[in-house]
Protein backbone atom coordinates (compact mmCIF):
# COMPACT_ATOMS: atom_id res chain seq x y z
CA UNK A 1 0.00 0.00 0.00
CA UNK A 2 1.15 3.37 -0.09
CA UNK A 3 -0.20 7.06 1.11
CA UNK A 4 -3.33 8.26 -0.18
CA UNK A 5 -3.80 11.61 -1.78
CA UNK A 6 -6.65 13.69 -2.67
CA UNK A 7 -7.47 15.80 -6.10
CA UNK A 8 -10.03 18.14 -6.65
CA UNK A 9 -11.89 18.27 -9.97
CA UNK A 10 -14.20 20.79 -10.85
CA UNK A 11 -16.52 19.54 -13.59
CA UNK A 12 -16.69 21.61 -17.06
CA UNK A 13 -19.57 21.93 -19.43
CA UNK A 14 -17.69 20.96 -22.19
CA UNK A 15 -16.18 17.84 -20.21
CA UNK A 16 -20.03 16.98 -20.64
CA UNK A 17 -21.99 15.06 -23.62
CA UNK A 18 -24.90 14.96 -25.51
CA UNK A 19 -26.88 13.50 -22.83
CA UNK A 20 -25.69 15.85 -20.03
CA UNK A 21 -23.06 13.79 -18.47
CA UNK A 22 -19.39 13.37 -18.20
CA UNK A 23 -18.23 12.07 -21.52
CA UNK A 24 -16.24 8.85 -19.77
CA UNK A 25 -13.07 9.44 -21.00
CA UNK A 26 -12.51 12.38 -19.36
CA UNK A 27 -12.34 10.29 -15.85
CA UNK A 28 -9.46 9.05 -17.41
CA UNK A 29 -8.16 12.48 -17.95
CA UNK A 30 -8.51 13.52 -14.63
CA UNK A 31 -7.28 10.02 -13.19
CA UNK A 32 -3.94 10.72 -15.11
CA UNK A 33 -3.66 14.15 -12.90
CA UNK A 34 -4.73 12.55 -10.13
CA UNK A 35 -1.74 10.10 -10.38
CA UNK A 36 0.77 13.01 -11.00
CA UNK A 37 -0.42 15.05 -8.52
CA UNK A 38 0.11 12.40 -6.15
CA UNK A 39 3.93 11.79 -7.01
CA UNK A 40 3.83 15.41 -6.88
CA UNK A 41 2.14 15.89 -3.43
CA UNK A 42 4.80 12.60 -2.20
CA UNK A 43 7.53 14.94 -3.38
CA UNK A 44 8.54 13.76 -6.20
CA UNK A 45 9.14 16.61 -9.19
CA UNK A 46 7.03 17.22 -11.86
CA UNK A 47 7.88 14.84 -15.23
CA UNK A 48 9.63 17.61 -16.32
CA UNK A 49 12.29 18.31 -13.85
CA UNK A 50 12.43 14.64 -13.80
CA UNK A 51 14.05 14.36 -17.15
CA UNK A 52 16.54 16.87 -16.95
CA UNK A 53 17.85 15.08 -13.69
CA UNK A 54 17.45 11.51 -14.56
CA UNK A 55 15.71 11.10 -17.80
CA UNK A 56 12.35 9.94 -16.35
CA UNK A 57 10.03 10.79 -19.06
CA UNK A 58 7.01 10.14 -16.94
CA UNK A 59 4.72 6.95 -16.19
CA UNK A 60 2.85 5.89 -19.07
CA UNK A 61 -0.14 3.22 -18.84
CA UNK A 62 0.17 0.07 -19.53
CA UNK A 63 -3.27 -0.59 -18.59
CA UNK A 64 -6.89 0.93 -17.35
CA UNK A 65 -9.25 -0.83 -15.88
CA UNK A 66 -12.57 1.57 -15.09
CA UNK A 67 -16.05 1.31 -13.62
CA UNK A 68 -18.61 3.63 -13.84
CA UNK A 69 -21.03 3.56 -11.27
CA UNK A 70 -22.44 7.44 -10.79
CA UNK A 71 -23.00 9.49 -13.43
CA UNK A 72 -21.53 13.42 -12.80
CA UNK A 73 -22.21 16.58 -14.47
CA UNK A 74 -21.12 19.99 -14.82
CA UNK A 75 -20.59 22.54 -12.05
CA UNK A 76 -20.45 19.60 -9.49
CA UNK A 77 -17.20 19.45 -7.68
CA UNK A 78 -15.81 15.92 -7.56
CA UNK A 79 -12.73 14.12 -5.41
CA UNK A 80 -10.43 11.44 -6.16
CA UNK A 81 -8.30 9.12 -3.72
CA UNK A 82 -5.38 7.60 -5.26
CA UNK A 83 -3.34 4.95 -4.09
CA UNK A 84 -0.72 2.68 -5.42
CA UNK A 85 -1.87 -0.77 -4.24
CA UNK A 86 0.85 -2.46 -5.52
CA UNK A 87 4.53 -1.97 -6.37
CA UNK A 88 5.97 -4.50 -8.63
CA UNK A 89 9.18 -4.31 -10.12
CA UNK A 90 8.93 -2.69 -13.41
CA UNK A 91 5.14 -1.72 -12.82
CA UNK A 92 2.82 -0.20 -10.22
CA UNK A 93 -0.85 -0.19 -9.91
CA UNK A 94 -2.51 3.12 -8.96
CA UNK A 95 -5.86 2.80 -7.87
CA UNK A 96 -8.56 5.55 -8.26
CA UNK A 97 -11.66 6.61 -6.40
CA UNK A 98 -13.77 9.38 -7.48
CA UNK A 99 -16.42 10.27 -4.94
CA UNK A 100 -19.09 13.32 -4.87
CA UNK A 101 -19.43 14.02 -1.32
CA UNK A 102 -19.94 10.35 0.24
CA UNK A 103 -20.91 8.59 -3.16
CA UNK A 104 -18.74 6.70 -5.37
CA UNK A 105 -19.33 7.37 -9.24
CA UNK A 106 -16.70 6.04 -10.52
CA UNK A 107 -13.20 3.85 -9.67
CA UNK A 108 -10.00 3.09 -11.89
CA UNK A 109 -6.66 0.70 -11.46
CA UNK A 110 -3.97 2.01 -14.27
CA UNK A 111 -0.68 -0.17 -14.69
CA UNK A 112 1.79 2.06 -15.18
CA UNK A 113 5.81 1.89 -15.57
CA UNK A 114 8.69 4.44 -14.95
CA UNK A 115 10.14 4.92 -18.46
CA UNK A 116 13.11 6.86 -20.01
CA UNK A 117 13.78 7.70 -23.86
CA UNK A 118 16.72 4.77 -24.01
CA UNK A 119 20.36 6.26 -25.58
CA UNK A 120 20.47 4.26 -28.64
CA UNK A 121 16.86 4.79 -29.75
CA UNK A 122 15.90 8.48 -28.10
CA UNK A 123 12.53 8.26 -29.86
CA UNK A 124 11.67 5.27 -27.98
CA UNK A 125 10.17 4.64 -24.53
CA UNK A 126 11.25 2.11 -22.18
CA UNK A 127 10.67 0.74 -18.92
CA UNK A 128 12.93 1.02 -16.07
CA UNK A 129 12.64 -0.74 -12.22
CA UNK A 130 10.68 1.39 -10.39
CA UNK A 131 13.23 3.93 -8.74
CA UNK A 132 13.13 2.90 -4.88
CA UNK A 133 13.94 6.40 -3.92
CA UNK A 134 10.56 7.49 -5.12
CA UNK A 135 8.71 4.58 -4.05
CA UNK A 136 10.12 5.19 -0.74
CA UNK A 137 8.59 8.78 -1.15
CA UNK A 138 4.90 7.17 -1.42
CA UNK A 139 5.16 4.46 0.75
CA UNK B 1 -20.02 -12.79 -32.24
CA UNK B 2 -21.22 -9.87 -34.68
CA UNK B 3 -19.96 -8.31 -37.57
CA UNK B 4 -16.84 -6.39 -38.02
CA UNK B 5 -16.61 -2.42 -38.67
CA UNK B 6 -13.87 -0.38 -38.79
CA UNK B 7 -13.18 3.34 -38.21
CA UNK B 8 -10.41 5.33 -39.12
CA UNK B 9 -8.64 8.10 -37.34
CA UNK B 10 -5.93 10.48 -38.47
CA UNK B 11 -4.10 11.57 -35.50
CA UNK B 12 -3.86 15.36 -34.58
CA UNK B 13 -1.23 17.50 -32.80
CA UNK B 14 -3.45 17.83 -29.91
CA UNK B 15 -3.98 14.36 -29.30
CA UNK B 16 -0.54 13.84 -28.32
CA UNK B 17 0.92 15.08 -24.81
CA UNK B 18 3.50 16.17 -24.00
CA UNK B 19 5.77 13.06 -24.26
CA UNK B 20 4.71 13.54 -27.86
CA UNK B 21 2.57 10.56 -28.13
CA UNK B 22 -1.40 10.48 -28.13
CA UNK B 23 -2.71 11.03 -24.42
CA UNK B 24 -4.06 7.86 -24.06
CA UNK B 25 -8.19 8.42 -22.82
CA UNK B 26 -8.08 9.70 -26.57
CA UNK B 27 -8.28 6.43 -27.36
CA UNK B 28 -10.99 5.85 -24.92
CA UNK B 29 -12.86 8.73 -27.01
CA UNK B 30 -11.88 7.21 -30.37
CA UNK B 31 -13.21 3.76 -29.33
CA UNK B 32 -16.51 5.10 -28.25
CA UNK B 33 -16.98 6.96 -32.03
CA UNK B 34 -15.99 3.51 -32.84
CA UNK B 35 -18.40 1.83 -30.99
CA UNK B 36 -21.19 4.40 -32.47
CA UNK B 37 -20.08 3.92 -35.89
CA UNK B 38 -20.71 0.38 -35.50
CA UNK B 39 -24.33 0.75 -34.85
CA UNK B 40 -24.73 3.33 -37.80
CA UNK B 41 -22.72 1.32 -40.29
CA UNK B 42 -24.93 -1.79 -39.17
CA UNK B 43 -28.63 0.37 -39.96
CA UNK B 44 -29.06 1.73 -36.41
CA UNK B 45 -29.98 5.66 -36.08
CA UNK B 46 -27.92 7.85 -34.21
CA UNK B 47 -29.02 8.49 -30.90
CA UNK B 48 -30.48 11.93 -31.29
CA UNK B 49 -32.60 9.41 -33.87
CA UNK B 50 -33.21 7.01 -31.30
CA UNK B 51 -34.20 9.49 -28.28
CA UNK B 52 -37.17 10.61 -30.14
CA UNK B 53 -38.79 7.12 -31.97
CA UNK B 54 -38.21 5.41 -29.06
CA UNK B 55 -36.79 7.07 -26.45
CA UNK B 56 -33.04 5.42 -26.08
CA UNK B 57 -30.53 7.91 -25.22
CA UNK B 58 -27.18 5.89 -25.71
CA UNK B 59 -24.85 3.15 -24.43
CA UNK B 60 -23.51 4.72 -21.79
CA UNK B 61 -20.28 2.75 -20.30
CA UNK B 62 -20.70 0.45 -17.23
CA UNK B 63 -16.71 -0.47 -17.36
CA UNK B 64 -14.07 -0.01 -19.42
CA UNK B 65 -10.45 -2.31 -19.88
CA UNK B 66 -7.79 -1.22 -22.14
CA UNK B 67 -4.41 -2.10 -22.61
CA UNK B 68 -1.63 -0.36 -24.45
CA UNK B 69 0.93 -1.99 -26.64
CA UNK B 70 2.44 0.57 -28.81
CA UNK B 71 1.95 4.46 -28.87
CA UNK B 72 1.14 6.19 -31.51
CA UNK B 73 1.69 9.85 -32.92
CA UNK B 74 0.25 12.95 -34.88
CA UNK B 75 0.39 12.52 -38.68
CA UNK B 76 -0.45 8.99 -38.42
CA UNK B 77 -3.68 6.91 -39.35
CA UNK B 78 -4.53 4.24 -37.09
CA UNK B 79 -8.07 2.17 -37.89
CA UNK B 80 -9.74 0.58 -35.46
CA UNK B 81 -11.84 -3.01 -35.84
CA UNK B 82 -14.83 -3.18 -33.65
CA UNK B 83 -17.14 -6.15 -32.60
CA UNK B 84 -19.71 -6.99 -30.24
CA UNK B 85 -18.20 -10.15 -28.19
CA UNK B 86 -21.28 -10.77 -25.88
CA UNK B 87 -24.74 -9.89 -25.68
CA UNK B 88 -26.02 -10.40 -22.02
CA UNK B 89 -29.39 -9.51 -20.97
CA UNK B 90 -28.58 -5.84 -20.74
CA UNK B 91 -25.68 -5.66 -21.24
CA UNK B 92 -23.09 -6.14 -24.10
CA UNK B 93 -19.24 -6.12 -24.78
CA UNK B 94 -18.14 -4.50 -27.36
CA UNK B 95 -14.23 -5.30 -28.36
CA UNK B 96 -12.11 -2.46 -30.36
CA UNK B 97 -8.35 -3.38 -31.59
CA UNK B 98 -6.77 -0.14 -32.54
CA UNK B 99 -4.08 -1.24 -35.51
CA UNK B 100 -1.72 1.38 -37.40
CA UNK B 101 -0.97 -1.46 -40.82
CA UNK B 102 -0.66 -4.35 -39.02
CA UNK B 103 1.13 -3.45 -35.04
CA UNK B 104 -1.55 -3.59 -33.05
CA UNK B 105 -1.11 -0.36 -30.84
CA UNK B 106 -3.95 -0.82 -28.39
CA UNK B 107 -6.94 -3.05 -27.47
CA UNK B 108 -10.33 -2.15 -25.70
CA UNK B 109 -12.99 -3.76 -24.45
CA UNK B 110 -16.25 -2.28 -23.10
CA UNK B 111 -19.22 -3.11 -21.02
CA UNK B 112 -22.28 -0.82 -22.13
CA UNK B 113 -26.36 -0.83 -22.23
CA UNK B 114 -29.03 0.34 -23.79
CA UNK B 115 -30.35 3.59 -21.57
CA UNK B 116 -33.16 5.36 -21.56
CA UNK B 117 -34.31 8.57 -19.06
CA UNK B 118 -37.22 6.84 -17.30
CA UNK B 119 -40.95 8.80 -17.42
CA UNK B 120 -40.98 8.98 -13.53
CA UNK B 121 -37.59 10.53 -13.16
CA UNK B 122 -36.38 12.19 -16.36
CA UNK B 123 -33.25 13.56 -14.89
CA UNK B 124 -31.98 10.06 -14.54
CA UNK B 125 -31.24 7.02 -16.85
CA UNK B 126 -32.00 3.50 -16.72
CA UNK B 127 -30.50 0.43 -18.36
CA UNK B 128 -33.12 -1.56 -20.51
CA UNK B 129 -32.95 -4.92 -22.13
CA UNK B 130 -30.91 -5.05 -24.95
CA UNK B 131 -33.00 -4.39 -28.02
CA UNK B 132 -33.72 -7.05 -30.42
CA UNK B 133 -33.68 -5.63 -33.57
CA UNK B 134 -30.76 -4.23 -32.87
CA UNK B 135 -29.07 -6.94 -32.03
CA UNK B 136 -30.38 -8.65 -35.11
CA UNK B 137 -28.71 -5.80 -37.16
CA UNK B 138 -25.75 -6.48 -35.86
CA UNK B 139 -25.45 -9.72 -35.72
CA UNK C 1 -19.49 46.89 -17.54
CA UNK C 2 -20.37 44.38 -14.79
CA UNK C 3 -19.56 42.14 -11.97
CA UNK C 4 -16.17 40.47 -11.64
CA UNK C 5 -15.91 36.72 -11.46
CA UNK C 6 -12.80 34.79 -10.73
CA UNK C 7 -12.24 31.39 -11.75
CA UNK C 8 -9.19 28.73 -11.08
CA UNK C 9 -8.41 26.04 -13.42
CA UNK C 10 -5.23 23.44 -12.76
CA UNK C 11 -3.10 22.79 -15.40
CA UNK C 12 -3.01 19.07 -16.03
CA UNK C 13 -0.39 17.03 -17.87
CA UNK C 14 -3.28 16.04 -20.75
CA UNK C 15 -4.04 19.65 -20.94
CA UNK C 16 -0.17 20.27 -22.86
CA UNK C 17 0.72 19.45 -26.43
CA UNK C 18 4.21 17.47 -27.46
CA UNK C 19 5.85 21.24 -27.25
CA UNK C 20 5.18 20.54 -23.27
CA UNK C 21 3.04 23.61 -23.26
CA UNK C 22 -0.93 24.15 -22.73
CA UNK C 23 -2.54 22.83 -26.05
CA UNK C 24 -4.32 26.49 -26.79
CA UNK C 25 -8.03 25.39 -27.22
CA UNK C 26 -7.93 24.62 -23.72
CA UNK C 27 -7.85 28.15 -23.09
CA UNK C 28 -11.24 28.58 -24.72
CA UNK C 29 -12.63 25.35 -22.72
CA UNK C 30 -11.58 27.38 -19.88
CA UNK C 31 -12.79 30.78 -20.88
CA UNK C 32 -16.35 28.94 -21.28
CA UNK C 33 -16.46 27.64 -17.81
CA UNK C 34 -15.31 30.78 -16.58
CA UNK C 35 -18.31 32.52 -18.44
CA UNK C 36 -20.99 29.90 -16.97
CA UNK C 37 -18.88 30.47 -13.94
CA UNK C 38 -19.49 34.09 -13.96
CA UNK C 39 -23.54 33.82 -14.22
CA UNK C 40 -24.08 31.62 -11.60
CA UNK C 41 -21.99 33.01 -9.25
CA UNK C 42 -24.17 36.15 -10.36
CA UNK C 43 -27.17 33.87 -9.18
CA UNK C 44 -28.10 32.54 -12.44
CA UNK C 45 -29.10 28.71 -12.46
CA UNK C 46 -27.28 26.41 -14.65
CA UNK C 47 -28.48 25.81 -18.35
CA UNK C 48 -30.21 22.60 -17.23
CA UNK C 49 -32.10 24.14 -14.67
CA UNK C 50 -32.92 27.63 -17.14
CA UNK C 51 -33.83 25.04 -20.07
CA UNK C 52 -36.79 23.48 -18.14
CA UNK C 53 -38.09 27.04 -16.54
CA UNK C 54 -37.48 28.99 -18.97
CA UNK C 55 -36.24 27.57 -22.44
CA UNK C 56 -33.18 28.28 -22.21
CA UNK C 57 -30.17 26.29 -23.84
CA UNK C 58 -27.29 28.16 -23.01
CA UNK C 59 -25.36 30.99 -24.35
CA UNK C 60 -23.19 29.63 -27.37
CA UNK C 61 -20.62 31.71 -29.13
CA UNK C 62 -20.99 33.70 -32.15
CA UNK C 63 -17.29 34.85 -32.23
CA UNK C 64 -13.97 34.54 -30.11
CA UNK C 65 -10.76 36.52 -30.24
CA UNK C 66 -8.16 35.30 -28.37
CA UNK C 67 -4.71 36.38 -27.76
CA UNK C 68 -1.65 34.10 -26.22
CA UNK C 69 1.06 36.01 -24.91
CA UNK C 70 2.66 33.51 -22.04
CA UNK C 71 2.63 29.78 -22.15
CA UNK C 72 1.64 27.78 -19.35
CA UNK C 73 1.97 24.22 -18.40
CA UNK C 74 0.78 21.25 -15.68
CA UNK C 75 1.52 21.64 -12.32
CA UNK C 76 0.53 25.36 -12.91
CA UNK C 77 -2.91 27.16 -11.23
CA UNK C 78 -4.46 30.09 -13.28
CA UNK C 79 -7.09 32.47 -12.42
CA UNK C 80 -9.17 34.15 -14.80
CA UNK C 81 -11.37 37.03 -14.66
CA UNK C 82 -14.61 37.52 -16.18
CA UNK C 83 -16.58 40.72 -16.82
CA UNK C 84 -19.21 41.81 -19.29
CA UNK C 85 -17.85 44.78 -21.60
CA UNK C 86 -20.83 45.46 -22.98
CA UNK C 87 -24.44 44.23 -23.11
CA UNK C 88 -26.73 44.94 -26.64
CA UNK C 89 -29.74 43.67 -27.49
CA UNK C 90 -29.33 40.52 -28.78
CA UNK C 91 -25.66 39.68 -28.32
CA UNK C 92 -23.10 40.52 -24.92
CA UNK C 93 -19.35 40.50 -25.26
CA UNK C 94 -17.69 38.39 -22.42
CA UNK C 95 -14.09 39.03 -21.53
CA UNK C 96 -11.43 37.07 -19.79
CA UNK C 97 -8.44 37.65 -18.70
CA UNK C 98 -5.78 34.36 -17.63
CA UNK C 99 -3.52 35.11 -15.58
CA UNK C 100 -1.24 33.22 -13.34
CA UNK C 101 -0.25 35.17 -10.28
CA UNK C 102 0.21 38.94 -12.28
CA UNK C 103 1.19 37.43 -14.99
CA UNK C 104 -0.92 37.76 -18.08
CA UNK C 105 -0.97 34.07 -19.60
CA UNK C 106 -3.55 34.82 -22.48
CA UNK C 107 -7.12 37.44 -22.99
CA UNK C 108 -10.17 37.11 -25.07
CA UNK C 109 -12.85 37.96 -26.14
CA UNK C 110 -16.42 36.09 -26.34
CA UNK C 111 -19.46 37.23 -28.21
CA UNK C 112 -22.40 35.36 -26.73
CA UNK C 113 -26.49 34.96 -27.34
CA UNK C 114 -28.81 33.64 -24.79
CA UNK C 115 -30.51 31.25 -27.29
CA UNK C 116 -33.79 28.67 -27.14
CA UNK C 117 -35.10 26.25 -29.17
CA UNK C 118 -37.70 27.52 -30.73
CA UNK C 119 -40.99 25.62 -30.71
CA UNK C 120 -41.48 25.14 -34.73
CA UNK C 121 -38.27 23.87 -34.46
CA UNK C 122 -37.13 22.16 -31.93
CA UNK C 123 -33.67 20.89 -33.07
CA UNK C 124 -32.26 24.14 -33.65
CA UNK C 125 -31.16 26.98 -31.55
CA UNK C 126 -32.38 30.63 -32.18
CA UNK C 127 -30.85 33.84 -29.88
CA UNK C 128 -33.55 36.28 -27.86
CA UNK C 129 -33.51 39.53 -26.24
CA UNK C 130 -30.21 39.44 -23.62
CA UNK C 131 -33.04 38.53 -20.58
CA UNK C 132 -33.28 41.90 -18.16
CA UNK C 133 -33.24 40.23 -14.88
CA UNK C 134 -30.03 38.08 -15.72
CA UNK C 135 -28.65 40.87 -16.97
CA UNK C 136 -29.40 42.98 -13.56
CA UNK C 137 -27.95 40.00 -11.62
CA UNK C 138 -24.85 40.52 -13.40
CA UNK C 139 -24.47 44.79 -13.44
CA UNK D 1 -1.50 34.16 -50.81
CA UNK D 2 -1.13 30.28 -50.95
CA UNK D 3 -2.05 27.15 -52.21
CA UNK D 4 -5.38 25.75 -50.80
CA UNK D 5 -4.93 22.68 -48.46
CA UNK D 6 -8.27 20.68 -48.04
CA UNK D 7 -8.86 18.35 -44.53
CA UNK D 8 -11.29 16.24 -43.80
CA UNK D 9 -13.03 15.99 -39.81
CA UNK D 10 -15.73 13.36 -38.75
CA UNK D 11 -16.98 15.12 -35.79
CA UNK D 12 -17.71 12.33 -32.79
CA UNK D 13 -20.30 12.09 -30.00
CA UNK D 14 -17.53 13.00 -27.71
CA UNK D 15 -16.81 16.28 -29.60
CA UNK D 16 -20.36 17.64 -28.43
CA UNK D 17 -22.08 19.56 -25.68
CA UNK D 18 -25.33 19.13 -23.82
CA UNK D 19 -26.34 21.14 -26.26
CA UNK D 20 -25.87 18.52 -28.61
CA UNK D 21 -23.75 20.67 -31.38
CA UNK D 22 -19.51 20.40 -31.16
CA UNK D 23 -18.42 22.26 -28.57
CA UNK D 24 -16.11 25.40 -30.02
CA UNK D 25 -13.27 24.61 -29.34
CA UNK D 26 -13.04 21.70 -31.07
CA UNK D 27 -13.04 23.96 -34.10
CA UNK D 28 -10.00 25.37 -33.33
CA UNK D 29 -8.46 22.04 -32.56
CA UNK D 30 -9.89 21.15 -35.88
CA UNK D 31 -7.82 24.43 -37.31
CA UNK D 32 -4.79 23.53 -36.01
CA UNK D 33 -5.01 19.97 -37.40
CA UNK D 34 -5.63 21.68 -40.74
CA UNK D 35 -3.05 24.21 -40.32
CA UNK D 36 -0.38 21.54 -39.51
CA UNK D 37 -1.63 19.13 -43.17
CA UNK D 38 -1.06 22.67 -44.81
CA UNK D 39 2.66 22.12 -44.20
CA UNK D 40 2.42 18.82 -44.69
CA UNK D 41 0.50 18.46 -47.66
CA UNK D 42 2.73 21.15 -49.30
CA UNK D 43 6.28 19.31 -48.19
CA UNK D 44 6.98 20.79 -44.97
CA UNK D 45 8.07 17.83 -42.54
CA UNK D 46 6.04 17.72 -39.30
CA UNK D 47 7.67 19.71 -35.96
CA UNK D 48 9.10 16.53 -34.46
CA UNK D 49 11.60 16.22 -37.62
CA UNK D 50 12.01 19.89 -38.02
CA UNK D 51 13.10 19.98 -34.40
CA UNK D 52 15.79 17.62 -34.99
CA UNK D 53 17.06 18.90 -38.30
CA UNK D 54 16.25 23.08 -37.56
CA UNK D 55 15.40 23.09 -34.16
CA UNK D 56 11.88 24.52 -35.27
CA UNK D 57 9.04 23.40 -32.48
CA UNK D 58 6.31 24.53 -34.57
CA UNK D 59 3.62 27.61 -35.47
CA UNK D 60 2.33 28.42 -32.10
CA UNK D 61 -0.76 30.77 -31.68
CA UNK D 62 -0.14 34.99 -31.10
CA UNK D 63 -3.93 35.42 -31.72
CA UNK D 64 -7.29 33.75 -32.92
CA UNK D 65 -10.61 34.98 -33.99
CA UNK D 66 -13.02 32.73 -34.87
CA UNK D 67 -16.87 33.39 -36.17
CA UNK D 68 -19.20 30.49 -35.34
CA UNK D 69 -22.28 30.54 -37.85
CA UNK D 70 -23.77 27.23 -37.91
CA UNK D 71 -23.54 23.93 -35.43
CA UNK D 72 -22.61 20.40 -36.18
CA UNK D 73 -22.86 17.76 -34.47
CA UNK D 74 -21.85 14.28 -34.40
CA UNK D 75 -21.95 12.06 -37.06
CA UNK D 76 -21.00 14.74 -40.03
CA UNK D 77 -18.03 15.18 -41.92
CA UNK D 78 -16.28 18.59 -42.26
CA UNK D 79 -13.92 19.63 -44.82
CA UNK D 80 -11.77 23.06 -43.37
CA UNK D 81 -10.22 24.88 -46.29
CA UNK D 82 -6.79 26.60 -45.39
CA UNK D 83 -4.93 29.33 -46.63
CA UNK D 84 -2.19 31.33 -45.34
CA UNK D 85 -3.56 34.70 -46.36
CA UNK D 86 -0.39 37.35 -45.16
CA UNK D 87 3.05 36.12 -44.90
CA UNK D 88 4.62 38.49 -42.52
CA UNK D 89 8.52 38.80 -41.53
CA UNK D 90 7.91 37.02 -38.19
CA UNK D 91 3.98 35.91 -38.07
CA UNK D 92 1.55 34.90 -40.69
CA UNK D 93 -2.11 34.55 -41.42
CA UNK D 94 -3.61 31.26 -41.76
CA UNK D 95 -7.25 30.90 -42.65
CA UNK D 96 -9.43 28.13 -41.94
CA UNK D 97 -13.35 28.02 -43.82
CA UNK D 98 -15.27 25.06 -42.25
CA UNK D 99 -17.92 23.51 -44.38
CA UNK D 100 -20.58 20.67 -44.40
CA UNK D 101 -21.55 20.36 -48.13
CA UNK D 102 -21.97 23.88 -49.28
CA UNK D 103 -22.39 25.34 -46.36
CA UNK D 104 -20.22 27.80 -43.98
CA UNK D 105 -19.99 26.67 -40.77
CA UNK D 106 -17.49 28.47 -39.01
CA UNK D 107 -14.33 30.99 -40.15
CA UNK D 108 -11.40 31.49 -38.06
CA UNK D 109 -7.91 33.60 -38.90
CA UNK D 110 -4.69 32.45 -36.79
CA UNK D 111 -1.82 34.12 -36.13
CA UNK D 112 1.31 32.18 -35.99
CA UNK D 113 4.71 32.10 -35.89
CA UNK D 114 7.73 29.86 -36.18
CA UNK D 115 9.49 29.50 -33.40
CA UNK D 116 12.88 27.54 -31.32
CA UNK D 117 13.90 27.06 -28.31
CA UNK D 118 16.76 29.73 -27.88
CA UNK D 119 19.82 27.87 -27.04
CA UNK D 120 20.56 30.11 -23.81
CA UNK D 121 17.25 29.29 -22.23
CA UNK D 122 15.73 25.67 -23.92
CA UNK D 123 12.78 25.94 -21.94
CA UNK D 124 11.39 29.26 -23.61
CA UNK D 125 10.39 29.29 -27.01
CA UNK D 126 11.72 32.31 -29.43
CA UNK D 127 9.68 33.37 -32.96
CA UNK D 128 12.14 33.74 -35.64
CA UNK D 129 10.92 35.11 -39.02
CA UNK D 130 9.03 32.85 -41.70
CA UNK D 131 11.73 30.32 -43.16
CA UNK D 132 11.69 31.77 -46.78
CA UNK D 133 11.87 28.12 -48.12
CA UNK D 134 9.15 26.74 -46.54
CA UNK D 135 7.31 30.10 -47.55
CA UNK D 136 8.14 28.95 -51.12
CA UNK D 137 6.55 25.33 -50.58
CA UNK D 138 3.26 26.79 -49.59
CA UNK D 139 3.38 29.81 -51.84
Amino acid sequence: MSKSTFYDVQVQFGDCDPAGIVFFPNFSKWMDAASLHFFMANGVPPWRELIKTRGIVGTPLLEINTRFMVPATYGETLRIETTVEEWREKVFIQKHVVRRGDTVLCEGRETRAFVVHPPENPDRIKAIPVPEDIKALCA
